[in-house]
């Protein structure tokens, strides 16, 4: 991977042939389970990884921000639902203007927010196609679970907005804690979700979507019937979070840091030309402590933990072993971040790599936070 | 500040009145210390607010990546230290591209940065401007303290190089640990500096600089006899980090980053549309527990805390304050980060306002990683 092609570090480098074997894999999910699969456009924030998604069977893409989601729409992407209460006037407008060129759909976990959708929407002669976002544990965005019912009754009789469905986000949770037991979570999400979803329809609101699913659940919450679409996003690169969750393997992570050693003050320490404004920071809620996990897997030097950082450099302490390896100042090494998501969004280019030929592609939506 | 203009959330501002008092204040600091001011560029990366800075009174300016550089010198910044080891061949040339145009002075920690160098300086026929970073106590890139005259003198008798100067980085710590006893902080920093200066000097190295300082540190090392130059980065804007150092109040801070509150699920929860790829998430080594202090300080609402963050959301815990303030769904509120530095490094923009004008500025050096 390194012989042939000699990039400046510190840079993203994915290996195309993993992505897309990742991309197959998790669409191979979906289609057993007879599910819709519209994966989280976060991770890589390129539109011609979102066509490639689509072309492997998914069904359009999520996003997070409206700006995300003119990015792909104007590369190409048709249908995107932007997973995310849109609340802003300016916000709501630009999703008007989508709406009249995609199939576009929205998020919303408030009565506040459904009278702005509305009232902009019979304003501008249009209907938009909204998602309830509900809380299953997270204690993030949703609207609180057993408020649902009700609040999937009101905004279904609002004008200018037609309700479709429901959806959640919680990641690796169980009975409302973080858990490693991705089955149980998986299973749990998938039922209350469609326990909700039946409960809806009695009120008499007949929703056609019930959306669930990130990375780690989603093979779970799939197997329970009645959901009809997941939307995970790490899956296309995979990382070293993912592995933990035992998701996958580190050989399916297809997204690398590639470093420069630049310092070796003493046995027991290398310094990488990277640091936390080249690797997310953000570290796994229920995670090992961090002087023995460290900020990512360093490839090859087995005890080598990455251990600090500070903006522009990495300090790896080297245990027995990678002491032993003669690693030097100007050796390249490649490190496995803890979250590909945020550590790519660092980058204002990713560098794919195939057969020892590379392409360098912008990370078109980076930065796009409206 | 937010009556005559309403740019879309989230977004970083910047007040100018703040800033540019925060500059002349440095200036002034270095000035009656009778030092050269050299200001870290990786806090704004902006090529007008290092010329203001310049303006001001600082020498030339401090970057990490030779591609900053590059891009500070085609904006018209011609004095630039790269105080950072330059190990890659390619790396190296760029710098040496560099110094036929300005002032450059490069950053080395190990006879093997020097050697390659040294190598390619004479290989283009040019002399490079090099310091030696010393290790003070961080543990980061820096010779051992113990080797430093033994590697100043061997530096100094390659052709290819100009040795004139010691440099060292370490922020607020004594006696190898961190502190917030910053007058000790930096006299013990000065006095390391000061006194290998004079061995170094003793050793027959005429070295002409001695270069110490972050923001927190910066007025108490330039207090000691002999320091040359001070390196703050941070000040321009300020952070909370720096407001709990007790080296300016919150008035000083001139950054702060403007949210939407997008969800009000429940009494003690309020959802902003900011998270970790709005909000640099590290925190101070030494700060107070996550659950108390949080991402960032809250203007206007003093008992939320900014407790955690997903991707795209933040979300506050609300005190009785803030649950009896009527915050509601759609409310825009200014939160002052932690840490100013890495928080408009995720922004490819930045919103500076003046009289109630404001300026879109493009973060020019942003992601120049290598």
């Amino acid at each position: 991977m390194t012989k042939q092609f000699e990039p400046e570090t510190p840079c993203v480098v994915i290996d195309s042939e993993i992505m897309e074997r990742n991309i197959l894999a998790m669409a191979n999910t979906a289609q057993q389970a007879g599910l819709n699969l519209r994966p989280h456009a976060k991770t890589h924030k390129m539109p011609w990884i979102a066509r490639k998604q689509i072309s492997a069977g998914a069904i359009g893409i999520t996003v997070a921000k409206v700006s995300e989601a003119e990015v792909m729409a104007d590369h190409g992407i048709d249908d995107i639902f932007i997973a995310y209460p849109l609340i802003a006037p300016g916000k709501i407008q630009r999703a008007l203007a989508l709406n009249k060129r995609i199939r576009l759909i929205v998020g919303c976990d408030s009565m506040e927010g459904a009278r702005r959708l509305a009232e902009a929407a019979l304003r501008a002669g249009q209907t938009l196609e909204v998602r309830l976002e509900v809380d299953t544990g997270l204690r993030r965005t949703g609207v609180p679970y057993e408020q649902a019912v009700e609040t999937a009754v009101q905004i279904h009789s609002m004008e200018g907005l037609s309700l479709t469905g429901i959806f959640t986000f919680r990641g690796a949770m169980l009975a409302g804690k973080p858990t490693m037991n991705l089955a149980a979570a998986g299973a749990e999400e998938g039922r209350l979700m469609v326990e909700l979803g039946e409960s809806i329809r009695a009120a008499g609101v007949q929703i056609a979507d019930i959306s669930v699913g990130s990375t780690p659940t989603s093979a779970f919450a799939s197997e329970v019937k009645g959901i009809t679409e997941i939307r995970p996003g790490t899956y296309v690169y995979q990382d070293r979070m993912q592995a933990a969750f035992g998701v996958c393997g580190l050989d399916d992570c297809a997204g690398s840091v590639r470093v420069t050693v630049v310092s070796r003050p003493s046995p027991d320490l290398a310094v990488i030309d990277g640091g936390s404004k080249t690797f997310a920071t953000d570290v796994q809620p229920n995670a090992a402590p961090l002087h023995l996990v460290g900020f990512g897997h360093v490839v090859g030097l087995e005890d080598a933990v990455f251990e600090r950082m500070s903006e522009e450099h990495g300090m790896l302490r080297l245990g027995p072993l990678a002491q032993n390896s003669g690693l030097q100042v100007g050796d390249v090494l490649h490190i496995i971040p803890n979250h590909i998501c945020s550590t790519v969004n660092l980058h204002n280019t990713v560098i794919f790599l195939r057969d020892g030929r590379s392409e360098v592609e912008p990370v078109l939506a980076r930065g796009k936070l409206e």
